[in-house]
């Protein structure tokens, strides 16, 4: 178990890890340690087939209060020496478009997220606002609770949404709340957030993480996670194609390999009227899409 | 008008047909025959230019069980001895990808509903679950009745969601709603089917298939199956397009054809005041995407 | 500035233009002339720096009554002499897609309304048909009157929905929803224009240019023209991707770009606890998409 700075990560018995993101003095502020940490806690710990479902919160009062701009230097994790010119920038990132220093430091962190093969639930216990709130966006479902605030701030800062929140949000919302809630920049009431479908459900900030924990431990116990890691990745990038024939390849691969994996088991107890034992690993999903 | 073993197959003098599921003594559990038998009914009968919308609903009080896991054998109807490794399925499956025996079975089905260019109304009598639901994801709108239960539950299975349903899912209920229900892997009530956005209105038992038909017929009367089935294709293939730009190059084509075809018919008819006559066929569709 | 015959267009000392259809007589019917002085005003007077953002409505009781059909000859704006066959008006436009004659001419018009990155809102008066409903969909934002009616009543005609709304409306209100309005080709009342969330607010008939007006302030005071240009473009681009690493790509020039260019000034006030002055322009936005 690697120890972190900026984060609290707990793997309980029943496979629900929760990440606290936890630097509670400054409303747990995303400054460059703490990207580097979530990138590596996604990327390293939450693979392990320990875990299954992983909920995210904030450390006391606030969720994250967005980029820590108390920070030295530059906040937002981009060389500035790289590139004096847009059109230079353009050339170097074309030769190199994954260098660091060029890339957008929030969209290494919701990639990470993005691409683990398990539920990921933000549990969003107050202020998320900037990349504390396009995190949640890669999340997969959000709860929130009464005393939760988002706001997508970046226009007051002369800045854009990142993070691939552009690619998140419409599909979340739909075009016309998105481009709302961008152009506005506003901080969102907990109201809102559920009645434009941000988030799923409202809970008293004392029941939100058990809610959040209730809700995962039901997507994984007595699951395939190969079932689970496999749909995960069909939801998101099958709705992205452009026609459902792409759908049908990765259908057919999918449930030819959980046919004769863990689905010979989910049938046999079906028959034995019995509970499944299922075996397959997350760490081994078979690859059902090119690379 | 072929026979069918699973089916019933009625075509109304209004032009809307109406396909039922009916095993009702095994709750119209979807099985091989059933699925040979609805491939043939969408590719073949309802492509008659008599037929200018189809219902679907069940008979007895289910609208479909889902995958009849009674049935002997491969329930799935993939070929196991097909390949014994993911890595040489893979292999198999890059050089004949649409070789029978490999492909989903319930993709088949879905493709082929999606491809008939006129209005598919699923009307939900009763329980909807594997298969049984995902079949009407690749229906065009959803009507249910206050006993429906819907269940994406192939988790519980230790298989997928198919029958390219993860493409369909997200794009009626958006990406949220799609991974918690395919995540819980709950029966969902009607209440919840409405509220998730996944059926467009819920109906009394009796009033279920009368409302359904009453829609459909809406849709057709004094309509231009080309100018529909067009609309169709549309729908699907634009919103699901990288750009707008992609959208004008069919827009163009499709005014042009329509507007040199039922197009004058119509507007003619909206000078003399009349109910236009419309001459066009939805078999001879002209060609507006690349094939 | 322009003169127009069938527009109305002011700008506002804050920035906020209104175009107003102006055929007051004609219900504000869209002909040729209006398309063509549409697609000048978007490409031409919107683009000054001038305008922040742009807020369209109708002279008169009606938004836009769709075609005018009364007009002289081709209503559509479409040589009917290219291709007298479907056949060779496909080999016509593949060879020159975006020869005049060929295109839908409201997809040109809302082409050169979705390019404008600036935010766009539609103040939809009263009826709004037809073409008078499509041009709403390339807006970024709908407010409506409670004496609005929208209709997408292209199969009455025997046509099918043009302006690129095929790809617009299954992003604002999903895919089912468009299917049901685009067969129905009824008229829809405000309330279901509400219900449906194709537009996000209803208003009293003197409240609603005033509310439309107070939105769009709110988007641009104090603002970045090219922080919001570019969260546009992104918003509208990036969801429309097949995977969201294609939207880490356009994050990082984004956050690239303005981190050293109005965010340097955002974070500076932030600091100082002024309000920003930024001094980007939108007509020199950074290209962050290939050609």
């Amino acid at each position: 178990m690697t120890s972190y700075e900026t984060l609290d990560w707990t793997v309980g018995d029943d496979g629900v890890a929760v990440l606290t993101l936890s630097r509670p003095d400054a409303l747990n502020a995303f400054d460059l340690t703490m990207a580097g940490e979530l990138e590596q806690v996604f990327l390293t710990d939450a693979r392990d087939d320990a875990v299954r479902a992983v909920v995210v919160t904030g450390a006391g009062r606030a969720f994250c209060a967005g980029m820590d701009l108390s920070a030295e230097g530059n906040v937002f994790g981009l060389d500035e020496t790289l590139a004096p010119t847009p059109e230079e920038f353009r050339a170097a990132y074309d030769e190199a478009p994954y260098a660091d220093g060029i890339r957008d430091t929030g969209g290494k962190v919701t990639l990470a997220i993005h691409a683990l093969p398990k539920p990921v639930i933000a549990a969003i216990n107050g202020p998320a606002v900037g990349i504390g709130a396009t995190m949640t966006l890669a999340m997969d479902i959000r709860l929130a609770s009464t005393k939760a605030r988002v706001g997508f701030v970046f226009g007051r800062l002369g800045i854009v949404p990142e993070a691939c929140s552009t690619w998140f949000l419409p599909r979340i919302v739909g075009i016309q709340q998105a481009l709302e809630w961008v152009y506005s920049a506003e901080i969102l009431t907990a109201e809102q957030l559920l009645a434009g479908r941000l988030v799923r459900s409202l809970h008293e900030p004392d029941d939100l993480l058990p809610a959040a924990l209730e809700l995962a431990r039901s997507f994984v116990t007595d699951r395939s996670p190969v079932a689970l890691g496999l749909a995960k990745q069909m939801l998101y990038r099958n709705s992205a194609a452009d026609h459902p024939l792409e759908a049908h390849l990765s259908d057919s691969l999918a449930m030819f390999y959980t046919s004769i994996g863990d689905g010979k088991e989910g049938v046999a107890a079906f028959h034995e009227k019995r509970t499944p034992s299922f075996t397959g690993r997350a760490a081994e999903l078979p690859r059902i899409y090119p690379a």
